[in-house]
């Protein structure tokens, strides 16, 4: 038996061993992950899964097959609907199918990896689809974003995948983007902090830091049933793209690198792989950057697992050459092990040839994917008969995790004369584009739905206020010229209350325009946010400040729900609303989460992610940025946001006293010798009802020469707390909330006199 | 005799001489610029000029004094007026007279420099003022630069002043920010060939590059009349703050601010001083910088020159702390070596005593400051009577440069029909509130003016067009909810063209709000532009638009002027004039100017030094971006600004041909060794009109490892072509154009093929 058959050994030999036998034809094979997934099989007349020519003629090509990028991939781009995908209880025969296919028809029987987009929850017929991650932003709970991280491993593994494909390191930083729906927030310590906890959720112990685990034998990993690979979304500073043009120019410097993405790259330690961002930082592009891939992600922070392309981005290299091998052999050498959809990773075995592209490259690309393999098991698992899975009670399981994630992501930032929670209903009014559209809640990214469990605010209203008489009108579409607002008026007018749901919409058509990365190419009229949608304007779109407008002249009191992708200006809808909840996209339970909190079931404890502007003139406006003397108010309009990172209450009356620290003096030495000072709050909920209020630490740097940040999050809590009690919360700091990259680009702790502050408390600590 | 009174001996015998016989106190004395020059003297009831004790304080204390900056400034801020200025004829004895005390009540004898602002045009009392710097941009003429430079500097010569402020450094990356009309341009390219004729217009030969001054004598050094020193402002990268916001953060990498602001920084090379600017680079504050300000200037580039600080800069340090010695300590090391009115400078004494800062950091800049005094003869001259000058000539001679600069900074960029020049204009309506405004027309840093030889648009077409009937109204102001649009109509109503002249104003007012820098605290209602003055929505303001459009409603030809410090949004106006000329602030001949264009005297020149933006939401819009595969238009407004840098044209038919080279590949080694490339194009003016034509020259680096740049301008020169000819234009390309900073930030040239552009032409070479 060859050696790398052999499960008794270390993963190292294993793969060094494999490596030796593979030709570098082969080799080649498994770094590239070329195809799109929804290609290589079609369904015959009898609704049988058939390989097609497109798959086995590339597996042929290669040897084998390095990865298959989306075998269930369902949505407008991929043109998979209920009428030719396959569904959750087909899955794992298919990939079951294609699997062996392939190590039948690779000469040294190497298995492929599953690769599927999970950006909310799988993104495949009837998965659960969870609130997007700028909603999950405003829970501030990692604990909730390790359970469903585990629920959608477990959906996912159950369909034979093993590798999640989720966003985690992007930062919206400027709203302008179409894709701050896909990050948690524009604040980098709590999206490092989600970050981990999707690595946990979905990986377990599978990778440990500072452990290599290809020093182990496949036995000696702590694999857990379930728990599959991640590969986190992308690496790094996507979200700073100049005019938030997506995959568009960054140019920031070291220092604020360290700053607001250091965090998120200490994230990825654990996890079985990163994408590289579209994006170059300073003029590198992400995919050819030696000193982010290999210097700081996998020497500095050893990190063990690959580094997979995005979709074309290596064919994106040397700009406008068409020299595909350079392009190939940058991204090789930059430390790109795993391609996706492009031209480039073909070309590297004419590269090899040629000697322009050294085989020692091509060997540690190789070597990361294989470790991978031997990792989550693919080498040493049997060919299993279907297990039998009851999907309708798994599904039950899921959605209780995904409504209880809905409920934490809603942020309440007005209830005026406390009208929420509604009292005495009598009649309802809920009106607009987003009362009831049920896709305009789930964001980009998603598969068809059978609708099971779903709600929108319309029927979460209904099956909440079962007593209660509930109308209903759209009023408007998110964008078109047509409307319906007089109807509207009319339909309303005897109503006690209005709930009005206004916003934005990833929702994308079948029949769309779409790229080869499958982001959207010519946006259609109501699709005005997702991948590609940005936008220069961040006004609420179409006739919807105009229903809002008309709704308010007839003096009923008037519940706002934003359901968005990015924050839009709100000035009018906060004015003029009783109440407003944020809700961004809250996933298919988002209408029963949302009834819940009008109904006063759930106390509201989202906090808002991400700061609100006034204009897209006045970006940009995140709440971490340096503190120069600078001159914060422009002429036409004041600097700060309509509502800040942090913003949001509950029905609680909760307030913050007596921020003590176990120390009031330190050194950077002790600090850097591994001391922690202990900063405690009490906190009160003065009001008879209980709440998970959300207890954010952030500090201020003072004195040193660098300009300090206004304002930087270091700790998070989220902790319960009954009617009429207190608790006292406690966080730890140690260096790392101190770090700052001195004149030399060295990671020090300057001398400063350090402001700490929770809610309308602070305390200023010395260090020496 | 001690040696440094001896003129025979090199200027760094006599530093070195007299820093050792100064005490420690006279050091620090040397090294600050603390007070408020206008608060120097008082005219009592005679009219004679008295000084102060607040000056004869401050010379006691520092035993002499290190600079006096503003002794003539006039302005708002200063409160200086005619009421209590200097007059150009009184101000060479006023320098004289403060001289004298200072030299008298310094134990050595050591005079001071007298630094005025010279923003466009020297900041006193009825000095000459010229178009601001971003008017300036659009001739593309440095040569003209440079002759303004010198009138500039003849004119602060005869006042008795040494050193001239003049912004050249900052560049117009975000015209949200109020100093955009402070800026020559967006390109760095433009800014830093204007940058080095200004300092030959000022300068001449005084130091030149390579060449240590200090080891000449003060013979040797080849002052000629009027010549005196230029600090340049401010370095570095001060138009890149994150907002726009004045003073704001700036966050770019090494690698941007190479390709951005090297230019810049080389072009400083051989300035008698350089202004570090108010915000940091990447967490960095400039004043406290020493790898900018020793490393990459004193050091790399051998800066002869001193460091000045910026107005309370110093202060700001250390935000939050008051360790005033630290502040002084952070800025002394980080290279800054003359201070400007701020308090951390007052307290190096105790910071030498104390043993904190050490006493060779307060040499090196009493050095740099004792060295510039002795080149610019402050030791060697005499006290000379007053000479006599003839100000109406030598004003005559300054504002025929003035009027040729106001027109070639005039861009045409609409004419439909050629309907400019005006041939039949019969009765002409002149409306618009900046019609006949003349401090509109000035910009910021302004001084009182006796309108000695000035002309509004008004009294330019009134002159000019003797014959017409000319009407005028002012329809509404700058920004004020009052107006008068509907009169306006009514005095337009019969005439046969319309000229409207609408864009933003700097104008102070007496009276108003400052800061202690000088800038505006609260902006009035018709300042919408000048340091401080930043804006969110770059739409034309106040009820500006509306008289536009009531004005198109008339359908008579419409010429729009548009006199400005910042780009506009200008959709409607493009669209709905039949000729546009963009004027910025054109300086007190700017109505002569624009009416010898609208007239046909001049055939128009300019060209647009920055990019026009379609609004705020689509910043930035610099023309020189990565060339990103981003996408780059939004949802709701395309990506493209609404005019581009170079923009812009004349009233003759010009085509270019023949983009040639004198070979088609070349090596980067070869350029490293002084190779260069010669590119000619062959432009052939088809009409009758003879035309001053810019040629620019842009090259595209394709298929480097970095993200190649849209465009970068390379190369310009201005062509006078005689109607019906031709002309061959050559530039000649050498190494710096292709110099990019490799992965490890060191200067490389990449084999690519670049594309050479110039107007509708263009070829490739290739870089092997």
């Amino acid at each position: 038996m060859e050696a790398y058959k052999d499960s008794s050994l270390p993963i190292h030999e294993r793969v060094t061993d494999l490596i030796s036998h593979m030709t570098v034809k082969e080799k080649v094979g498994q770094v590239n992950q070329h195809l799109y997934g929804w290609k290589v099989y079609e369904k015959n007349n009898l609704g049988e899964i058939e390989l097609t020519d497109y798959f086995k003629d590339h597996v042929k090509w290669g040897g084998g097959l390095g990865a298959l990028y989306g075998l269930f991939r369902a949505d407008p781009w991929s043109e998979v609907s209920y009428d030719n995908g396959i569904s959750p209880e087909e899955s794992l025969e298919v990939t079951q199918k294609v699997q062996r296919y392939i190590k039948e028809n690779s000469r040294l029987g190497i298995p492929t990896l599953f690769v599927e987009e999970c950006p909310h929850g799988h993104q495949g017929l009837d998965s659960v689809s969870y609130p997007t991650n700028i909603g999950r932003g405003a829970m501030f709970n990692p604990e909730l974003i390790e359970d469903m991280s585990k629920s959608m491993a477990e959906e996912l593994s159950l369909k034979g995948v093993h590798i999640g494909l989720v966003s985690t390191l992007d930062l919206a930083r400027d709203p302008r983007w179409g894709r701050t729906e896909e990050c948690f927030s524009e604040d980098p310590y709590l999206a490092s902090v989600y970050s981990e906890a999707v690595v946990k959720g979905f990986q377990g112990d599978l990778i440990q830091s500072d452990v290599p685990f290809t020093e182990k034998t496949v036995h000696e990993i702590n694999r857990q049933p379930y728990q599959l690979g991640v590969v986190l979304k992308h690496l790094i500073a996507q979200g700073d793209a100049l005019g938030g043009h997506n995959s568009g120019d960054v140019s920031l410097g070291e220092r604020e690198l360290f700053d607001i993405y250091s965090p998120l790259m200490d994230s990825a330690r654990n996890a079985v792989g990163v994408m590289a961002a579209y994006n170059d930082i300073d003029g590198v592009p992400c995919h050819a950057n030696p000193k982010l891939l290999k210097k700081a992600l996998k020497e500095d922070r050893k990190f063990q697992g690959l580094v997979m392309a995005d979709g074309g981005a290596t064919d994106r290299l040397l700009v406008h050459s068409r020299d595909t091998v350079g392009k190939a052999k940058l991204a090789l050498e930059g430390g790109v092990d795993l391609s996706l959809w492009d031209h480039a990773y073909l070309s590297i075995e004419e590269g090899v040839t040629s000697g322009r592209i050294s085989e020692k490259a091509l060997d540690e690309a190789v070597y990361r994917v294989l470790a991978i393999k031997f990792l989550l098991g693919l080498f040493d698992e049997e060919d299993t008969e279907k297990a039998e899975v009851d999907w309708k009670a798994k599904k039950e399981e899921w959605q209780k995790i995904n409504l209880q994630s809905a409920k934490e992501s809603i942020t309440l930032v007005k209830n005026k004369d406390a009208i929420l929670p509604l009292k005495e209903p009598g009649k309802i009014a809920v009106v607009g584009p987003n009362a009831h559209a049920l896709y305009n809640q789930l964001g980009d990214y998603t598969s068809p739905q059978n609708n099971d469990g779903s709600s929108t605010v319309l029927e979460g209203i209904q099956r909440r206020f079962k007593d209660s008489d509930v109308v209903y009108s759209e009023g408007c579409q998110i964008r078109s010229p047509e409307e319906n607002i007089e109807e509207t008026l009319d339909i309303v007018s005897d109503s006690d209350v209005i709930i009005v749901a206004l916003g934005g919409s990833s929702t994308r058509n079948f029949g769309g325009d779409f790229l080869a990365n499958g982001a959207v190419d010519k946006p259609e009229e109501n699709m005005d946010t997702g991948e590609n949608i940005d936008v220069a304007s961040l006004d609420i779109g179409g006739y919807q400040l105009e229903l809002f407008r008309e709704l308010t002249k007839l003096n009923k009191p008037i519940i706002s729900v934003m359901i968005q992708g990015r924050p839009y200006v709100m000035e009018d809808i906060l004015s003029d609303s009783d109440a407003v909840l944020i809700a961004w996209y809250p996933g298919q339970k988002g209408g029963e989460a949302i009834a819940s909190i009008i109904a006063g079931d759930e106390n509201p404890n989202g906090r808002l992610p991400i700061s609100v502007p006034k204009s897209s003139g006045q970006l940009p406006v995140y709440y971490n940025q340096k503190l120069s003397l600078k001159k914060e108010d422009y002429f036409d309009m004041d600097g700060k946001p309509t509502l800040a990172f942090g913003d949001g209450f509950s029905y609680s009356d909760v307030s913050y006293t007596d921020l003590s620290t176990n120390l009031e003096k330190i050194t950077s030495e002790e600090l850097m010798d591994g001391a922690q000072i202990d900063v405690s709050v009490r906190i009160q909920n003065k009001s008879d009802i209980a709440v998970n209020e959300p207890v954010l630490l952030f500090i201020r740097k003072m004195g040193t020469p660098l300009l300090a940040r206004h304002k930087e999050l270091v700790g998070m809590d989220k902790v319960f707390i009954e009617g009429k009690s207190e608790v006292k919360v406690t966080f730890t700091l140690s260096a790392k909330a101190f770090l700052q990259l001195d004149f030399d680009n060295k990671p020090v702790i300057y001398p400063s006199v350090t402001r700490l502050m929770i809610g309308t408390t602070e305390k200023e600590i010395t260090i020496k």
